[in-house]
């Protein structure tokens, strides 16, 4: 019999389904050539939680990232970089962090380091509060950057929710100003129509406009609990929030449970409710109707104020109508939030829940200095939009960024291949070389698969005549012959008359 | 007193050089005031050897990426990332890796997980070893990836050696052929050249020639001390390796260290100095040189074969010969690959050592998969070139990637600057709304400090005139007059008649 451990790094590596029957002196061809592992070798597999991006998902990820660093940086938000590993004091705020953080931070030591000491980051807000901190003195406020990177959280794993994802913030910090909340919606829309993300919608509220509501109906002494409940309404349903925030008789109620102490009264539930229905839409209508609501409430007043202001800027920002609105039930992020909210949804695509998300913070750096620094500032969650993306059909056929695959050829000089690509590069046409001289149709079948849009056979024949043949390589079609005196133009020319767009 | 902790927190953090000496009771304001950090605080400083990039690092890093990207992709190189984290036994291959690199690798655990079973990655060809084994059935060879990321060493940290650093690598996977191993070169030299790396030249090299020429002099046994002195001869000049080579006396010999043993006889060891020293230059004549001296060695004949072949078809691949050269005393790295290697250096720079180096591999994946996969490729080393740029003078000033500057007056509608700055957006003009209508002096000198190129001022007079004035930021001149009506190709005009073309 084979050690349990070679049985165990066996039977997590093959590709044969089901559990495999086999001693040291059997080993089964078949399942070892499609895997090329054997039971000595290291399962190549990752740890779990985590997972490699391969050219499919990789293509499509940068192309967004790179818009959205164009995007951010035509606002003028800078570059920052802070390392993945932090100390854990700075993460954990002294102890002060909550238990959740606690319990899903990676500890990172090294031999002679002491354990506990050191930690990867679990979000890039924390390394944004430390490096301000550090070197507010050197840049000054107003401070806007942005950063993009891996962040990491030891949760249980699950269907798109991984140890590892990408966190693309911007933030400007040192400032009160109302232009600044109006700008970060209007950077979340710029961001993600120019990488093309369909129909979207960005939602916005204050949580002082809540806090005012909670107030007149006699219940600011509850505030957390209630925007806990308001939180599902989206998930759980109007019935089940109602009965949530009343602490109503459940229909099947749990015995072994104690009773729920109720938040509020179902009428109190109710016009809550009503209120946050009605919230909904666009920015003139409902500020207005909230606000004879309110009445005169102060905090209410404020709220709505500050919601008037961003939304009047932002009709004025480049942003559609029709891809903002003002949502005074939403109620996500407003326990750690002091101002405007905001979320983005997909439409149609809203149980994938926000996309781009965050708000504005009376003092971003607390825990490192005693200056005070408010901000305001989102985060586009790309994980979940490719996600999204993926599943909507929205992606796309990934294909290579170089459009041309040159062949090689058994007959000809490699060097005439080289130089044919080195044209194309110096044209701006990427052109790959394919590496051995097989089988034309081997190579044509290679292109096919990495996603080249054309093939360009350089034969025997073909580097005799000084012209080349092009072939596409979606349609199989031979298109025209390139002569080597106008290479360029007319490959480029091939391009542009393509009926799509190159992806 | 205070306690002893929080003392070491304030001398750490304060900017007052020297020892500070205080108590309690007296918090010397000006030193309070010009980090804000109190005792009580959380000190914002990163832990020893990793650092904070801010946008003057930012930036010309982010611009670097960019080009290699381009270049990469442009040659058909694909992107794939996998996790930061892998499993121990991956990266240190089941105990068979170095003594060197388990002691300087990152472990990570978080609660639940074992310490051991979960480390930082150390570089990213490992990682694309096991990505390899793991995805070449649905990938298919061959296969060309590029990556770029962190990856994390726990070495002493010094100057320019961090814990944290980014590697470009590109590989071509799965083919023998020498025009990959031409391209890889090529390669190189476009993104490095691409990125505006001022002139440098990549040293090319089989360690076959070396062991041919060991086993000429009959001392094919003693390859590995040989290439790890040779390696040495930039630093330490020829007398001392000469001496290392034949353990010829030193001129001050220590008393207790033994005696050492020769490598190689005075001769020998000439006879290889002269070697190396007559095998710098250009292709042609090197090898042609190099031919005649090895006669009919066949393990040297098959590496000038190469070499030749390589260097023939990179003068195909747009790669200026002032470029390139052969060295054949370039040792290192010919212990790890199996057949061309390469280095870089800028030139008048080399004691800043290789930016680029790499070489060619029989086996990439034999820990993970029976598979034979060899390949070649590189890496840049992002972090190198960017120390040496900077030394250099070589990064120019960096600047906010958002020319213009839009000011915020209190007697305008903030909706007025957000409309220009839209419309200038949309026209591929980056622009910035300064957040609070504060003076525009303190606007302009935030811009001049921000690296803006120009600012747009909007003040009353200019919001009723609907006519903008543009002030060069470096310069303090006023240029022309903007009206609204042709706001895009007026500060398009003037970014163009600039006479340094925008950074």
């Amino acid at each position: 019999m084979l050690p349990k451990s070679c049985g165990t790094s066996w039977a997590r590596t093959t590709s044969c389904s089901g559990f495999v029957k086999f001693d040291a002196a059997i080993i089964l061809p078949e399942c070892t050539n499609s895997e090329g592992i054997t039971p000595d070798m290291i399962d190549p597999r990752v740890a779990g939680g985590l997972r490699d991006l391969p050219p499919s998902a990789s293509i499509p990820r940068e192309r967004m990232l790179d818009c959205f660093r164009k995007s951010f940086a035509s606002f003028g938000f800078l570059p920052i970089e802070t390392p993945h590993i932090e100390r854990m004091e700075v993460l954990t705020g002294k102890g002060a962090g909550s238990e959740e953080v606690l319990r899903q931070i990676f500890e990172v030591n090294n031999k002679g380091g002491k354990l506990g000491e050191l930690a990867l980051r679990f979000d890039l807000t924390v390394p944004l509060a430390r490096f301000i901190a550090k070197h507010v003195h050197e840049l000054g406020i107003p401070f806007k950057r942005y950063a993009i990177g891996s962040v990491f959280r030891g949760e249980s794993p699950g269907k798109g929710r991984f140890r590892e994802f990408t966190q693309c913030d911007f933030d400007t910090v040192g400032t009160e100003s109302v232009v600044a909340d109006a700008e970060t919606a209007a950077v979340i829309y710029d961001a993600l129509a120019s990488a093309g993300v369909p129909k979207f919608t960005i939602s916005l509220n204050n949580r002082k406009v809540l806090d005012g509501f909670l107030d007149m109906i006699g219940a600011s002494d509850r505030v957390g609990g209630v925007l806990r409940a308001l939180d599902k309404l989206a998930k759980i349903g109007r019935a089940r929030v109602l009965e949530e925030l009343s602490g109503a008789e459940t229909i099947d109620p749990d015995p072994d449970k104690p009773p729920r102490v109720a938040l509020l009264s179902v009428t109190q539930a109710e016009r809550l409710l009503a209120f946050v229905e009605g919230g909904r839409g666009d920015g003139d209508e409902v500020l207005s109707r909230a606000a004879s609501e309110l009445g005169t409430n102060p905090r209410a007043a404020e709220g709505l104020a500050n919601l008037r202001e961003v939304w009047r800027i932002l009709m004025s920002a480049g942003v559609p109508r029709a891809s903002a609105r003002i949502d005074l039930g939403l109620a996500r992020g407003l326990d750690y939030y002091t101002g405007v909210v905001y979320e983005t949804t997909v439409d149609g695509w809203e149980r994938f829940g926000s996309i781009a998300s965050g708000g504005r913070y009376d003092d971003l750096a607390s825990l490192f200095t005693e200056r005070r620094l408010p901000g305001v500032g989102a985060s586009i969650g790309l994980d979940r939009l490719l996600a999204l993306l993926e599943e909507s059909g929205g992606l796309g056929r990934s294909s290579s960024p170089a459009p041309v695959l040159v062949t090689q050829s058994a007959g000809v000089d490699a060097a005439v291949s080289m130089a044919i690509a080195v044209r194309l590069r110096r044209a701006g046409i990427g052109a790959e070389v394919f590496p051995d001289p097989i089988a034309t149709g081997k190579q044509m079948a290679y292109g096919s698969s990495r996603g080249h849009r054309f093939g360009l056979i350089v034969g025997p024949d073909e580097a005799e005549a000084q012209t080349f043949r092009l072939r596409d390589l979606a349609t199989r079609k031979e298109l025209k012959a390139i002569a080597w005196v106008n290479l360029e133009s007319s490959v480029a020319e091939a391009l542009q008359f393509q009926p799509t767009s190159p992806s």
